[in-house]
């Protein structure tokens, strides 16, 4: 096609989203698959992007008075039988260690074959989740109502033999948070469910710029063995969902299957409520999907492994040196700079490289600004800003103090603009529908984005509602549930509830 | 025994050693044995400490050019094969991973059986390091000299499963970073290695105010794989030695094995000569080991989880909430204050315990610095200060901003303080010993300390004489290779090379 766009990403979103989707992870050099079946290695540029998202969740789990610790990744097989509600949910996707030691045979040809031995006695799962483990461990801290509440988050890796994967969205070995904490009181517990939820929904719209429906989960769409499932979704650009975290009220389930007990200010003994709540590497895969264009990756400011890429345009080898330095200079003014409490992150890219394939590799790399400065503008004081959020050839010149006095709104700007084009488009593409006949012909098109509908059906007429269309409901929004009475979309049956329906990751 | 002195960890250091070390850990919360064998669960106070250690260490190495990723954690059983050296090392203590799925039965007695199902074609080995998958990847990355160096560092838990395992300094699964680097010249690949073993030393001094004794490992003790492994040894209290850390050059032995080749500049393939180095939460139990006394943990207050710990003293019901708020805000105050670039790690305990029970607490937890404020003390200005590495009853009444002043100072001396004690102690129990006869007596006593001695003998010899005594040779001291000339302890053989020689954990 002679009158095709030039895009740094082949195929295009329009094209093929797929595996567009996979040309960013790659252009932007931010994972590549492993030998390992369905993991991932997470690359320098990625693991960056983890790293900030990391400490910035971090912080607010602090401030709201939880503390970190570290449980054992294998989880005994005897645990998961005590919970079985929990356990059949992952039993399908389990990763099984079942001996302890390889045994090592000379093969004739001088090579070594490697082989089990050394069979355990009981068998360990690797963690799918830690409600089991975590769980027998606030059984043994919780003796009276003054050891609650406990406030625990876990940094870890979990795993999850997921038969499809997808980088990010979907792999079978993950990095992520689990909150668990236990409560003395079903009010108090519902409340930490709330607030980390809030907590999410917060993180997703000020640092990653993804607007999210914060809403619950339906009975059918629950996690295993919780009374509540609260849930923050995301639209990304081919109009699906995407679950980008969740918080879990567990009532006492895990808590009488595991004893976690107390004695409570009447001397009666107790079990406590408890609650968890997770993200992991997916909201990166979130991230990606919503932001990015054909162009490559589009990092939000707040997060971006790198804010501010330094291009040095060195056509003369008599300059080279004052422009580089100049470069060096800007970059470490820009650190000493704060963008929401953190020092900038600016990096020179000093290689020996022609400017366009530079310029080229940051834009695939989602870079939110880029500065170039060459020979000339060491005179003038100039600097040439480009923003990503912007088309690639758009320039602008500016005075250098006037950049470096404007530098935080600069970024802010990019946050900003990033938000506001996501939660257009999601707007854009949700609709309210009352109607059976419409809501069953809206599921035909390709990309049929969200569908918003009174809703009032039990869980089966859910699932064959869901099955038919290949879709689901992705929660019941929190801001809507007393809205006005309205017919069920299905039933007929006069509700307040509103329902979100959707194709989803 | 009537005269016994009072003191709060029951054994004490000398009645028991390796008891000792147990209550301490439990005295001070840090961590406790789990249901699954070997592994422990790191509790928050101890967490704290592994996250201050892992943010100060992770600045050095992102200021020497690394950058962190993520690797996967289970690695194919046919990495093993490759290398097979360093798969023998790790052959007898691998957790193996067969099965990717459970399969759930009901019992007649209504309860769930769990068992291993969907058997693997090729077993995963769960990474005891990475070596083999971080070496795959880079043989991936790797195509040019231009690609070079690569430094990569992962923060990560691995498992081996030792039969014998001791909270923090052995277990099962445990947490460390492991870098791994692959250089264009064998020159720059030793530069690395002693870089970062350089780090490691100052990391140990400075943070944790650990001398250790910076050498290389003798062929017998290397990292199997290594053509030279550096090692930090550190003496404990009860004279032992503990490896804190190594630094590996790997030669072409793993780029070979991995095909980690680049086109050189003069257009040829060569292999890269690679590097691995690490240190672990084995750091924390080195750390309780090396400073901590007969009433507890006493933690260097540049990694201590909290800093300071401000006890309210309310004997009085009337003047309570304006103790408590002088405390708060005097933490307010500590916090904005900053101790080597961190906020100073300030605490109000505010519970509702007397006040001595908080105060033994605190002891045992091993903050730094503990103050107390009572009603008395808001009129006068004045804190009551208490320094964890000074006698338990000791108290320093100073005026509160006089206190203010010279905090960063304080937390400085307490620090200073742990290392000269350490470093003291050390050097009394390390002694040089040029006489068979004497050495062979040496290791009769019961805490034998160390010996220095000239050394020119063979692995074999080496071997014999640490079998005879339960000993090895920690290291060749680096900053005695060039010593004066004198003969071998054992073979006579005229040496400038030195070895000190201990037992060890």
């Amino acid at each position: 096609m002679a009158k095709q766009a030039k895009t740094a990403i082949q195929p295009t979103r329009s094209e093929d989203f797929p595996e567009w989707y996979q040309q960013v992870v790659k252009g932007a050099d931010l994972a590549e698959n492993s030998e390992t079946r369905g993991c991932m290695v997470i690359k320098p540029w990625g693991y960056a992007l983890w790293e900030n998202i990391q400490q910035q969740l971090d912080k607010y789990f602090k401030q709201t008075g939880h503390q970190n610790a570290y449980f054992p990744l294998l989880i005994p097989l005897s645990y998961f039988e005590k919970e079985a509600e929990c356990a059949e949910g992952f039993a399908t996707e389990c990763a099984v260690v079942t001996h302890h030691r390889l045994e090592a045979t000379k093969q004739e040809d001088g090579s070594t074959k490697m082989e089990p031995a050394g069979e355990l006695n009981e068998p360990y799962v690797i963690r799918p989740t830690s409600e089991t483990i975590i769980g027998a461990a606030f059984s043994r801290w919780t003796e009276s109502y003054r050891d609650l509440p406990l406030l625990i988050n876990q940094w870890a890796n979990v795993m999850r033999w997921e038969m499809r994967t997808r980088m990010f969205l979907r792999t079978a070995e993950f990095l992520w948070q689990e909150g668990h904490t236990a409560h003395e009181t079903k009010e108090e517990a519902i409340e930490e469910t709330r607030q980390m939820h809030s907590i999410y929904e917060k993180f997703l719209r000020e640092h990653l710029a993804i607007p999210t429906i914060p809403g619950e989960k339906s009975e059918a769409e629950r996690f295993p063995g919780a009374d509540m499932t609260l849930t923050v979704e995301a639209m990304v650009q081919d109009k699906k969902a995407i679950q980008a975290g969740t918080s879990h009220f567990l009532g006492q389930n895990f808590s009488k299957a595991q004893d976690i007990s107390f004695t409570a200010r009447d001397g009666s003994t107790q079990h406590a409520w408890t609650t968890s709540w997770g993200v992991s590497t997916r909201l990166i895969g979130t991230l990606i999907m919503a932001h990015s264009d054909d162009d490559g990756l589009i990092m939000p400011p707040r997060v971006a492994s790198q804010q501010i890429v330094i291009i040095p345009v060195t056509p003369k080898e008599d300059t080279r040196d004052a422009v580089i330095d100049a470069c060096l200079a800007l970059a470490q003014t820009l650190r000493s700079k704060d963008f929401h409490g953190e020092p900038i992150r600016a990096h020179v890219d000093k290689r020996d490289l022609r400017g366009g394939e530079k310029k080229w590799e940051w834009v695939k790399k989602g870079a939110p600004l880029r500065i170039e400065i060459g020979p000339r503008d060491l005179e003038s004081r100039k600097v040439c800003l480009q923003r990503r959020d912007q088309a690639a050839n758009e320039k602008t010149f500016l005075d250098k103090e006037e950049f470096l006095q404007n530098v935080e709104n600069t970024l802010q700007e990019v946050q900003d603009a990033l938000l506001e084009r996501a939660t257009n488009f999601r707007d854009a593409n949700t609709h309210t529908c009352s109607d059976l006949a419409e809501f069953e012909k809206h599921w035909q098109s390709d990309q049929p984005g969200w569908l918003v509908t009174p809703w009032a059906g039990t869980t089966e007429e859910e699932e064959t509602l869901s099955k038919k269309h290949k879709i689901s409901i992705r929660c019941l929004p929190l801001d809507q549930q007393d809205g006005d009475e309205a017919p069920c979309i299905l039933t007929g049956k006069t509700t307040k509830a509103r329902a979100i329906w959707g194709r989803s990751y």
